[in-house]
């Protein structure tokens, strides 16, 4: 119980860390009159937006709810499970929540900052994302402690192993609500943000010539106020659910491995650590007045490699404390850390400019637009094999490690504690990955109030420098995903065998059903982002009316002399982006039901296993052509290949434009697709093993 | 033995028939002087093209034979393997051969019959795609048998499940030299095909604005070359190599069902009435002079429909004859054919532009090439479902129509027997696929030698009838290579049961070695298509020097009073495509045997697994997305949208662009690419059982 008042601890520092990073911010200077009224319209805009998907959300979370109340009543769930799912829900949607009203606070102050140097805007904004990162790490692992206790102390007289599955059955339907909240804020977001973006740039840059954020375009707050909506809030709810996935699939493993309370405690006890390696880390990012931007990245950097070693060295002796007896479990540890700093080193090389694959990209627009999207089409494809090799590795390595030759279960539970190894540090590398769409929006208040130019090339540079941070932040999140899915398709078999020992279990991937579970599984996260762009499509189209409705019908406008309507186009993009969340958010959770009921275990079993590898591979491959084409256009607009305007740069504007929904929508949402089919199959899993067609 | 007899003369009425229709062809009047002279160059650069081609593979297949040939000295084969493998890989070559013969004789003599009417167009058209459909299967079912004759006299001694045992390993090897050939032919002339095409058009119509093959573009005789080694030469020894494998794979499976003689016949029994009920079908194909397009489409049906109907009831009494104690094998081979008939109809409702995906693919045109491709993609992940569904019922059905739920080996026979029967009418459904390159030649000699334009007209309307009819052929090609992909999973597993009965098989997806094999499988097919997009752009840019090169050094070109330089542009496709489709062929054969050392057959059962399920949604995908680009732009070229010329028909031509690698190089290879890895993996077994890391 000692460790878990340490773990409460660690929660209770990051927050306390997080909010006084928030007010440093919000003692900056906020700038003139206009800004503040700029960043007012994108916070009113956001906030409105966010007021309207968490009441759609709502009534999601009422449906299900009152589904898992039925299930529970019948005996099928524990009486506390409809609960752990809201707060679940919850909670996700409230680490959103103050990251958006942070950015959304902090874009001014960094244009501000911005406009005195380079260093001053990387601190402004820099602090607010330490805002979102240790508000995530710090909620998650409050939630978890609370829960635990709670839990502890009702069912404290249960024996050991019973007293933990009761808990950690909880603890997985708080990750599916988790998860619920994150795919529509990822989903929804991704829509808002990229309908709002493509829609303000089709007929602003295209068809009325006007340079990009220019005040006048009526869908430019709609843009600004998609970047906190789909990239704060939603990166937000998604980090939040990866970081609480990883620790719940792994608690859940602790029974079966032998580990009893120790179990439980391990994934706990490292986050915790991981919490206080990240805020001694971003202590060692020290910048000066005159930093470079090469100056700037050496610093985030350093911050984030001290965390890394830092957390090394903790939990070796966490390890230690806790089950002596398996110290191999540390090497698991160890493998995650490694294998998330080699992914992304991995992502970047294939998205940052600095390297061939990018620049190859580049020199392809010289042809025009096919060979730029082949080219970037089949870089995305490329750039999937080193990173499933490396989660491969790290999958034997932390299962040999842990003792898996010996007992399997052991093995498993490994594979586990090496994704929250992997992201036992997010607090600072979220941090260092969610300040760059705050660059982003300081950059577009900087140009609507038309503030000297050397302030939007510092607010792109702190935006590009943020590109490579995040590139290794996605790493971290894919690589997680994939490792997390694996422990929690190994839960949700140990789950069955607990509820039903006498199942006819036969997971043999010569089994007809575990194929078809595996036909369809490989065939849903295709599916899903074929839902999710065209949704980014069908948003924009009606953006794009608006847009044009707005500068035929509004005099003056072109001229500058009236103003354009901002909050039709904001709310148009909302009521889009509500009603075009759906169908992607239910497949995710209807799917797996059917499936179970038609398939029973084994099918369900393979179509986790199938989600899984295709979606990795697909999310892989769709976050790395984004990240390229929107890196290769701006390698031209440096410059290269005859520079903006040049018909290479129509061609690489072609790639940009596909590659928005690819990282920013489809990608990012697959990774949370993965887990939360995982997730509804454990939950409903007394349902299945009583109620199926074949096996 | 007397029912081999049967097949053997099924074989021969198969070639007996090809030749009378090749003859047919012959007699056709070829027309002016002009029109052979091109035919005649087409079909030199073809046949150059083929002879370097297997003057190439002739190195692969002298290597990979003299593996084998060790390998069967140490034991670890039979001693008739290798020449098997040999045999297998000069078929597949020699369909392809002949084909590519045929179509090059009967494109001027289309083109002629064009200039009559529609229906004398079709008919040499047709007759030369019956020759390649007929000779494939007689081919396909000649070897077979010979092999069969050959293995059963020298094993004659044996007892009979051994017998069986050596003639279907034989087999499988004899399948593993057909596919490899069948990769290199579908890499290699796929990669010379689209490098031809993009090339011609980039600096034809873009730079220089002349028209779609027009004698002065210096790459119009490559790209015609392309259609016939790409889409006919590869076509048909990629078919040769489904239909084999098909057979092979059920052969392999009719031991451990118990079938014994029995079982290995009832699948080339199939296949033999298959050719007699696709030639019946043949004779229903009849038109009258001054049939419309609509007229020769019914035509086509009924007689593909007849041979459905005529092989349906001929396999009843097939399954009756040979194992009447198992009826329900006649289930599954329904089963097949109703799948193949409905993934047809499914892929022909996601790309023809008489249906609402098309045409609103065709409206995203309007707002340019970035919405063009994001909609097209989005089109062909969301075609992945319903025929992920139909083969998943397919497997079921066939499953559990066999006896699967009783014994799981009948079961696995069940479902390759459904491959069977999906295949079964091969003949006449390729017959249709195959005319359709014909008539494209036929359009391009009518537009190089001057000819009316209704000539043209109609060579355009037997093209887009073919672009339906082969709709339903791919949906053939797709769905038989998923079902033959699981059937020789079951065999490879069978073989390792076979060769060493103590082996620690754990085909659990839940044994992190299979994970591990599964993400690796899923990921194949992604590196397998970057590799061929990209061999593809690299070619295309070769041309694009050598044309610009030639447009600028020879004098008069541009006006048309010097000839271009034809054969530097068939050479320059010859040698890029040569050299770019070593490294994709090889990931096939290389990857499963490096995953076997290290992981072992529970490492390659799931990489196999991973490479069929992924594979499989993104062949499909490709093909679909591909296909309905190419209808989306014809669609507007037909004077929707602003017709040719517009800005959506320039964001149309982007999208079919990007669409040719995808329908024409990489989709169709991997229907190959997932059968040949399982082919390696199997005739390899016998190694890996013997050394590797982990299991």
């Amino acid at each position: 119980m000692s460790n878990m008042i340490f773990v409460a601890t660690g929660s209770v520092a990051a927050l306390i860390f997080a909010a006084v990073m928030y007010h440093r911010v919000k003692k900056l200077p906020e700038g003139n009159e206009q800004m503040i009224r700029i960043s007012g319209s994108v916070h009113k805009g956001a906030n409105a937006y966010l007021k309207c998907q968490y009441s759609g959300v709502g009534i999601f979370f009422a449906a299900v709810f009152l589904i898992l109340l039925t299930l529970a009543f019948f005996g099928y769930l524990g009486f506390f499970t409809p609960f752990a799912f809201l707060t679940g829900g919850f909670f996700s949607g409230l680490s959103g929540f103050i990251g958006m009203k942070t950015a959304t606070m902090a874009n001014c102050r960094t244009a501000q900052g911005a406009s005195q140097s380079l260093n001053r805007g990387l601190k402004a904004a820099f602090s607010a994302g330490s805002v979102m990162g240790f508000t995530v790490v710090g909620l998650g692992l409050l939630d978890l402690s609370l829960w635990y206790f709670l839990l502890s102390e009702v069912f404290r007289n249960l024996p050991e192993a019973e007293r933990i599955t009761e808990i950690t059955a909880n603890m997985i339907t708080f990750g599916m609500g988790a998860s619920s909240m994150a795919l529509f804020a990822r989903v929804g977001g991704g829509i808002f943000t990229k309908a709002a973006d493509v829609g303000a740039d089709l007929v602003g840059k295209v068809e009325e010539d006007i340079p990009e954020d220019d005040p006048r375009n009526p869908a430019v707050i709609a843009d600004n106020v998609g970047d906190n909506v789909g990239d704060v809030a939603g990166m937000g709810a998604d980090l939040y659910e990866s970081y609480v996935g990883s620790i719940v699939s792994t608690a859940a493993l602790a029974v079966a491995a032998g580990f009893g309370t120790k179990g439980v405690g391990v994934p706990m006890l490292i986050a915790a650590l991981g919490v206080i390696s990240s805020i001694i880390g971003t202590f060692f990012i020290k910048t000066k007045e005159g930093a470079t931007q090469k100056h700037l990245l050496t610093a985030l950097r350093t911050g984030t490699y001290i965390s890394a070693v830092l957390i090394a060295i903790f939990s070796f002796f966490a390890v230690r404390l806790m089950i002596p007896q398996d110290m191999g479990i540390y090497g698991a540890i160890l493998s995650g850390l490694i294998a998330g700093v080699l992914i992304g080193a991995v992502t970047e090389y294939f998205t940052s400019d600095s390297y061939k694959p990018t620049r190859r990209l580049s020199a392809s627009s010289e042809t025009g637009a096919a060979t730029v999207i082949i080219s970037g089409l089949s870089l995305g494809m490329l750039s999937t094999v080193v990173p499933v090799v490396i989660v491969g590795i790290s999958v034997l390595v932390s299962y040999y490690c842990s003792g898996g030759a010996s007992d399997f279960n052991l093995g498993l539970y490994g594979v586990g504690v090496s994704a929250v190894g992997m992201l036992s540090t997010l607090g600072i590398t979220l941090a260092t990955d969610a300040y760059g769409p705050v660059a982003d929006n300081a950059g577009g208040i900087a140009e609507m109030t038309h503030m000297a130019p050397e302030v939007r090339e510092r607010t792109d540079a702190l935006d590009s420098l943020g590109n490579t941070t995040a590139a290794t932040g996605k790493g971290f999140a894919i690589g997680s995903a994939a490792l997390t899915a694996l422990a929690l398709i190994a839960s949700y078999i140990d789950k069955v065998i607990q509820i039903a020992p006498d199942y006819k279990l036969n997971l043999a991937i010569t089994n007809p059903t575990v194929l078809i579970g595996l036909f369809i599984g490989g065939m849903l996260p295709f599916l899903f982002a074929a839902l999710t762009m065209s949704a980014v499509g069908t948003a924009a189209q009606s953006i794009v009316l608006e847009v044009r409705r707005q500068f035929q019908s509004i005099v003056g406008l072109r001229e500058g002399k009236a103003e354009p309507d901002y909050a039709a186009c904001v709310d148009m993009c909302t009521r889009s982006a509500q009603k075009l969340m759906i169908a992607p958010a239910l497949i995710a959770v209807v799917v797996p039901i059917i499936v179970g009921l038609l398939l029973g275990v084994n099918g369900v079993a393979g179509l986790l296993a199938g989600t899984t590898v295709t979606g990795f591979v697909l999310a892989v491959m769709m976050a790395n052509s984004g990240g390229a084409w929107d890196n290769a256009k701006k390698y031209i607009e440096g410059g290269a290949y005859g520079g903006k305007g040049s018909s290479a740069h129509k061609a690489a504007v072609v790639g940009d434009t596909v590659g928005d929904p690819f990282k920013d929508t489809s990608g990012p949402s697959i990774n949370i697709l993965i887990k939360l089919t995982s997730m509804v199959s454990i939950v409903f899993a007394g349902l299945i093993v009583s109620a199926h067609l074949f096996t």
